[in-house]
């Protein structure tokens, strides 16, 4: 895997990333890293390209089988390829299974601070928005499971548990034991278990990824969500997978929204994503290895230039949730640091409560264009 | 455009229409062409797979201008990109707008014999299903608007008309004054519009396509959906476009089918529409001249050989819609001529009511392997 960015081809290309601001600013910003798509994939995508064509196929089939054996080679984990349903993206997901398994005006948790487009949910769907906003402490953030007993219990109309595992953007990984808990007082509730676990294979070697799946008690009452564009960078080509925790909800949902409702999943989408899952684990090993040196590069740059920067080693993702509340940067530091930094961070308020004076800071790119990014911020807030 | 196929590639490189069957069968059944995709449609998902990534964009954002464009200049009918909604094909298209504008319980009308998918719509979205099966006379197959009206009339939960202008299997134009018929009686009884024009690019020189949406008596009640799949034969890599007659339909769809339950178009089926409308429309002209060709020798060779299988010159598509029923093939001729004739053809009784007897042939392949195919059909038919 090749450590470098291509920074003018990247804007010359219609990436959205690198394409939003002038070249004087470097993108720090959206949840894409800069390094791939891997060779495979590419080599992939040619072959689709020399095809005699692009038309009608079975290929998409194949989806669910080479995600299952992707995620027990990966995570230890196999489930049923009957359960899986190919979705255009991981949103989709998200968006159908609420439609399907609530009703309007039924509740809709999230927690934040939380990947912004959760907020959307519930209003979009005529849903209510309710939240468990997380708890920080010296460890970093947490979901407090007696907060969450005491929301389900004040609220009877919440339907729907929107879980982001792993964390974005803090990079928590839940334990066995939270989502043990998790799951047990939302099926006491009643409470569908909507389990975004888009960032599953970017987990650093002191940590695991458990998914929610995997847990017995959680079977009965939860949806999963997967991309392999995370991982691989290929979500433009958009493929993900909606995986069922039994027949039922499986049926339920394919009932509410049939296949065509759905609409197709392009042939691209499929086959980068199955090439990725077959032959993607050696690249992906070299870029979380990467991503590892350049989470700790991060806190280094931090704990040695900006101490009064906060920020938590993230167990998993290739983003860092940075406290820039003691930098008096104003209501809207992200926009600040574009200006001062010549960087585009995401901004905190954007994830919700708890995100006022944050910005979420994406690592995943080279160590050159990171180093460049680290020395602007540091130029600029220790100003 | 080079009139060839090449029967092996498309066997290994998992063509649904090409792999069904042993390599001794050919095939002639489901609407994809054998001749695409066009070179300029080739050379963009090159292109795609050698830029730095493949992650997000705003390409798709182009798509509805990019349609515009080409109805405007192949039709001489511009629409507002800003009604303009992609979807991942037309089905997702056909399936959403019923869902958003209708209620379990109403009544969907199809027109049969016609596009198999269409009769899944009603029961799969707990509507039912109402017919106002076309007739036949001595020029072909027509929509009788006394029909139409009688239906009306008499279903007052029918909330839904799916059109197929051009209509598959026969290959019919609507003409402007039935359009314009069908527009007033369907705005009269309340009744939405859905029309699928996924063939509106391959119509022969002796005729025109009027999209129903030119009609000022259509727009206030009319979606109508579009793809570069079947021109440019491309249907694989999913993008389509659904354009709403005015404001208020794109709002209230876009309000019960938020662009994230519909799921992101992606990226390679975008390049490949984008670049078919930008720049196919010669390849396109010598195509629909090839076809012109081969419509004409489906129809000569039944006259000389097969007098007794009933065929209309289509005037649009690259379908004919034969009537085999004094051939005495049994209930499903189709099957029946995988076996006589080593030819894959669609059944006709897939299309509904009016489709007993009858076969789709699809002529949209190489002068050569329809050569074949019909001395296949004469050989086994003539016995």
């Amino acid at each position: 895997m090749a450590d470098r960015v291509d920074e003018p081809a990247k804007r010359a290309g219609g990436n959205l990333k690198w394409g939003i601001d002038p070249p004087g600013v470097l993108p720090a910003w959206i949840a894409e890293h800069d390094l791939g798509p891997p060779p495979v994939v590419r080599h992939a995508l040619r072959r689709l390209a020399d095809l005699p064509d692009v038309g009608y196929s079975r290929r998409a089939e194949e989806l669910g089988q080479a995600f299952c054996d992707w995620a027990a080679q990966q995570h230890g984990w196999r489930p049923d390829p009957a359960l899986v349903v190919p979705t255009a993206d991981v949103l989709q997901g998200i968006w159908t299974v609420v439609a399907a398994f609530s009703a309007p005006g039924d509740g809709v948790i999230s927690t934040p601070p939380v990947y912004p487009y959760f907020h959307d949910v519930a209003p979009e769907l005529d849903r209510r928005s309710l939240e468990c906003p997380l708890r920080h402490d010296a460890d970093g953030w947490r979901l407090d499971l007696d907060d969450l007993a005491a929301l389900l219990a004040r609220e009877p109309a919440a339907r729907v548990l929107l879980l982001c595992s792993p964390h974005n953007p803090t990079g928590h990984l839940y334990s066995r034991e939270d989502l043990q808990a998790i799951a047990e007082l939302t099926h006491r509730h009643d409470v569908l278990l909507v389990s975004d676990e888009i960032h599953f294979d970017l987990v650093y070697p002191d940590g695991t990824h458990c998914p929610t799946l995997a847990l017995p008690a959680a079977a009965g009452h939860t949806v999963a969500l997967y991309s392999a564009g995370k991982a691989f960078a290929i979500s433009g080509l958009r493929a993900a997978v909606a995986v069922f925790g039994n027949e039922d909800l499986h049926d339920r949902f394919n009932k509410a929204m049939p296949p065509h409702l759905l609409g197709g999943v392009g042939r691209a989408g499929v086959e980068a994503a199955i090439t990725a899952w077959r032959h993607g684990a050696g690249w992906l090993d070299d870029l979380v290895a990467l991503f590892d040196r350049h989470r700790q590069m991060v806190l280094d740059v931090l704990a040695a230039e900006l101490p009064d920067v906060g920020c938590h080693l993230p167990a998993s993702t290739f983003l860092a949730w940075l406290d820039l509340s003691a930098c008096e940067l104003g209501p809207h530091p992200a926009a600040r640091l574009v200006e001062t930094a010549r960087v585009r961070t995401s901004e905190g308020r954007e994830f919700g409560t708890g995100g006022a004076g944050h910005v979420r800071l994406n690592f995943g790119t080279s160590t050159v264009v990171l180093a460049e990014i680290l020395d602007r911020l540091v130029g600029a807030l220790r100003r």
